[in-house]
């Protein structure tokens, strides 16, 4: 068996942990023979041998004996262009980028059918859990009604630091970036992008269908207060950040990202720390659970190089689902049941709730408890970047399942 | 597309599910043609058109328009000539049957591998949790250390029955196969033949080996009794029925059945029901767990239909691993810490044990705690026989691990 020759993108956290995992892996038949840096002269953990660094992007894309691209730095758009470059060139790519997949993919699609070349990014969704190739060849059918889990590792690290713990929000999220499990601007995983962006890339696997990041509700939890942990606390419930796509009906189907109160019964309720955990629901096998490490530099690595061994036997995304007959709509036309602490009133303005069941009010504190449609969340997104207020889902209704 | 033309042997339990669970899959582009039963007069709960049924055994095997075996049957010699001649003659199968797959894999890869047609089974394992697939394509690296799970559908919900329930042991048997978990034969769920020949298969896609049934350390938990029940609430745990398989060093592994002491912490203490639950355990990765419904119709019969969808790719399993280089071999030569209950001390003659760490004896019962190597288990299978005696595994080393 040939050895495959790979140039690597990228040495931060997952670069190492790729170049230590494909040295430890024997019956890979991989190897690293060049690596596309920023700036050579930052200081690194590892050595490698003299010659294998470069900071000259071309070094690797104008290379004939490569065979493989890993791509897997953190700017999107710089990482778009080496991937549609190699795509172009015809080389394979492995990519753990989830913002750059989750906005390209309909152009990536096109890319690799129009050059007769695979683009892998199993590593982008869930770390070391193989959520993409199962909803891909496993759950490739008509009976799957939802995805549901938690997607991204450092929120759920420091949610079960303030949670489980009892410390502090900040405390929490600088050890999660000591930790290697925050990505460099946190604003990413707190702020739900990076689940939002996972979530993107497996609605396609999962139901067909591309649905553009901006166009799906997403609330994270950097406004989260100690009020909104207490209350959580006295219903005997947990917050977690939730990233779920559900079909609704036989023809539609909704997604978004919140916080939820997440029942001690539920499977995701004992996700803690760094792991991820995803819930996938069908009409005939009813609940099949996956757990485990969602972050950090060598879970991520391993799962790249699962891809990097799928491409040895020419392994590549079909999109089968995308060819399917009859598929089903997005639609934020959906009642969610919320929570949502503020304290200017003015908030109730523009915010039309179909129904308040309560309301609460104290000298630290108040909220409602209320029903209202996802569409009108995102009519008032920026009603909702207020910092003294907190939206979090209770389940309800067809989504209260798992 | 082409529609897949399916002719099915046996339409018990899983062969009905199967029926309803095609007929729902529009995408699925799959029909059964003909459905090959053993009496024609037997009644049913599901209506088929007329014609469909036969008793006619080479009415499939020799109807050219057929591109596609499915074999549920429970009679595992008249799979093995079914599954035989269709290879033979280049019809690919999938199959349900895990005693005959086990028995005779090596064969059946060779006829895969002679005829150039597949054959998948990943239904036979675990039901609608996709472990096989995984082991093949997603852990198909040196980084694997161990799969360790419940795999056992009706013995884990017995089990529940009776640990969390309070049920009596024989009345939890009889629901369990009223409600369709439990086989024909109660006592290849109870005595742990259904797991282990789940582990050996398994084992061959996660390691790469083969090791016959026969060869492997197999108990059960038929002489599970109250008195067992009332020591392991003391402690703290409950016993589940266990399969593994485990490297415990670079070049050796072992695998082993047994009822296994568990603790709250550990992932499959919270595996209740009829469900299962499977631990991945890698050098990078870390634990991953996988979870869902083990038995029952409409689970496997979603897991043959995934099975069915992946011949529509012209998936096969490649075995990929039994190729490399290092494939590490099996060894019995491993101690194991367990709790024995006994009423005969005769059993000690034959039955040596390294270290006895506990002893207890009331009017009673009476057990000890002590260390056993495999193969002095192995060496007294027929001692261990005894009716008024149980054995579990207490976890400890290398396995204490998840």
């Amino acid at each position: 068996m040939e050895t495959i020759k790979i140039g690597l993108y990228g040495f931060g956290v997952v670069g190492q942990g790729i170049y230590h995992v494909i040295g430890k892996a024997k019956n890979a038949h991989a190897e690293i023979v060049k690596i596309c840096v920023k700036n050579l002269d930052k200081p690194r953990d590892i050595e490698v041998p003299e010659g294998l660094l470069t900071d000259n992007v071309d070094e690797i894309l104008n290379n004939d004996d490569i065979d493989l691209i890993v791509e897997v730095i953190n700017d999107a758009d710089a990482a778009y262009e080496i991937v549609r470059r190699a795509l172009e060139k015809g080389i394979p790519v492995v990519s753990g980028s989830k913002a750059m997949v989750a906005a390209h993919l309909p152009e990536l699609i096109r890319l690799q059918r129009e050059n007769n070349v695979a683009l892998l990014y199993d590593a982008s969704s869930c770390g070391s859990i193989p959520v993409i190739r199962n909803l891909e060849e496993y759950y490739d059918n008509d009976l799957l009604l939802e995805v549901k889990g938690i997607l991204n590792g450092s929120s759920n690290y420091i949610l079960s630091r303030v949670f489980d713990h009892g410390e502090d929000y900040n405390d929490a999220l600088r050890r999660a970036q000591e930790l290697g499990f925050a990505e460099a601007d946190p604003s990413f995983d707190i702020k739900g992008f990076d689940s939002l962006f996972k979530l993107v890339i497996i609605t396609v696997h999962a139901l067909g269908v591309y649905v553009k990041p901006e166009d799906v509700f997403t609330y994270g939890i950097s406004t989260l207060k100690d009020f909104d942990i207490r209350y959580a606390r006295e219903k005997g419930v947990k917050i977690k950040l939730v990233a779920q796509v559900v079909k609704v009906d036989e023809n539609h189907f909704t997604l978004f990202v919140m916080p939820e109160f997440i029942a001690p019964s539920k499977y995701i309720y004992s996700v803690d720390d760094e792991y991820n955990g995803v819930v996938i629901r069908g009409e005939c096998y009813d609940r099949q659970f996956m757990f485990g490490k969602g972050a950090g530099s060598l879970p991520t690595a391993s799962s790249i190089l699962s891809d990097v061994m799928a491409r040895l036997h020419d392994y590549r995304y079909e999109y089968k689902k995308m060819g399917y007959l009859d598929l089903p709509e997005y639609t934020t036309d959906i009642m969610l049941k919320v929570y949502l602490r503020y304290s200017d009133p003015k908030v109730f303005e523009s915010l039309k709730f179909d129904k308040i069941n309560e309301t609460y009010s104290s000298e630290e504190s108040r909220y409602i408890i209320g029903e209202i449609r996802i569409s009108e969340l995102i009519r008032n997104r920026e009603v909702l970047e207020d910092p003294d207020l907190f939206l979090c889902n209770i389940p309800r209704f067809f989504l209260d399942l798992d």
